[in-house]
């Protein structure tokens, strides 16, 4: 496969206590900088509530437009956990009891009261599952298809991530750098834009921020060519100094 | 209007800086929060690409099944802030510049350079799109049809808000009441799963944690009424002691 195909992935992220707000979501970010590293590309993102049509709808429309589909939340023991029946029904296969799955959970819980009815429900996969390895603690994350069901809480996840690194086919990462200048990014729209324009296979995004009483902005230029990039930040800085700007290498 | 309606929203955060990784969104839970006190509830967000069929696509299905859409990201004064055009692209109406915004732009940029290029395209606005007060910087938000277009900086969006607190309508605000156990929620699944089901009008949701070395969860009761809230946390307690487990109110 070339390497200038372009990857994607995208990511559902399942859960009724992001959408109310009680707990404020950090998959995207974790998931989206592992993805890079992968040479995928995160090309979209949505959040559902914990119910089955809604969950079904996203993750067969995801699947079908982008190489692969990650899902985090919903694969506990409780009653709210719903992601692995949804997902079976997405796909139009049974929800089986994985032996290993199984087998890992009864180890993990023996020390712990037993495996009961609720722990069980975490040993369950849509058919024709693998395990992803989970090592913070006894429930697995599930391979099938293209679809990658992870767990909600961050460190849980990364050590899933962890456990996939090296193992998704990918294209050439993209790369970024970064440099920041005390200006409003207002001052430099039309250098930021001919710039861009300048450089085919790149991307400049503009990040303003306000701190110490000053506005500045952070510019990020991403490419998946180092030659590209290296000329555009190039041009960008000429250009910025140029105007009478001061750059800071790396951003601000 | 009944009390009894429940009112959506739809979130679509737009923006390359949270699929890339690079910036950790606040806007889900900042959103999610203020719609809760205004009686809406959040009932699905997505994020999407600074690209106008991304946008276009999402606005249009999100705002026809939910009554407000809200979108932050993409307003500012730069060439990838394309959140304006793509909207009007949606909806089928031209860009046009408001008098009003720009009036407040040529003021606010009176004594920072004056006004320039990029600065006026955020006086620009989808046709029959009314200002939403923004006293952080210049630049308004836009309320038009049943869209609120906000910032993507959350301290700016958070501005926005305040100034739409009060102005929609909503049904009776999601009420919710936490209680904690220093146990595995897996070891209780049963006992939540049937509190809920005997309590019509309440979900009940599990968070489960892992500090000071030891396991525990917090569970959520929501409902929109009082009563049914206060009987169902009172059930949920009640089952948690008779297995032998203390109850933390408010949660851990």
């Amino acid at each position: 496969m070339s390497k200038n195909r372009i990857w994607t992935a995208a990511l559902v992220i399942i859960g009724d206590e992001i959408l109310s707000g009680r707990t404020q979501d950090k998959n995207i970010a974790q998931i989206a900088t592992w993805l890079n590293v992968q040479g995928i590309r995160l090309a979209e993102v949505r959040v559902v509530a914990d119910d089955m049509n809604a969950i079904a709808e996203a993750v067969n429309l995801l699947r079908a437009r982008n190489d692969y589909l990650f899902t985090t939340g919903g694969i506990g023991p409780t009653h709210d956990d719903i992601t692995v029946d949804a997902i079976a029904a997405a796909i139009g296969v049974d929800v089986v009891v994985h032996p290993e799955a199984r087998a890992t959970l009864e180890r993990y819980y023996e020390s712990k009261g037993g495996i009961n009815e609720g722990r069980l429900r975490m040993a369950r996969v849509p058919e024709g599952g693998d395990l992803i390895p989970n090592r913070m603690s006894g429930a697995p994350g599930i391979k099938v298809e293209n679809i990658f069901i992870m767990a909600g809480v961050p460190h849980i996840t990364a050590g899933m991530l962890d456990a996939l690194t090296g193992t998704l086919e990918g294209g050439a990462p993209l790369l970024s750098q970064q440099i920041g200048c005390w200006i409003a990014e207002s001052e430099v729209a039309v250098l930021l834009r001919e710039t861009e324009k300048a450089h085919e296979g790149c991307q400049i995004g503009s990040y303003p921020f306000f701190r110490e009483g000053t506005v500045g902005a952070n510019f990020v230029v991403r490419s998946t060519e180092q030659d590209r990039l290296e000329a555009c930040i190039a041009a960008l800085k000429t250009g910025l100094k140029e105007l009478g700007h001061d750059v800071t290498d790396g951003g601000i």
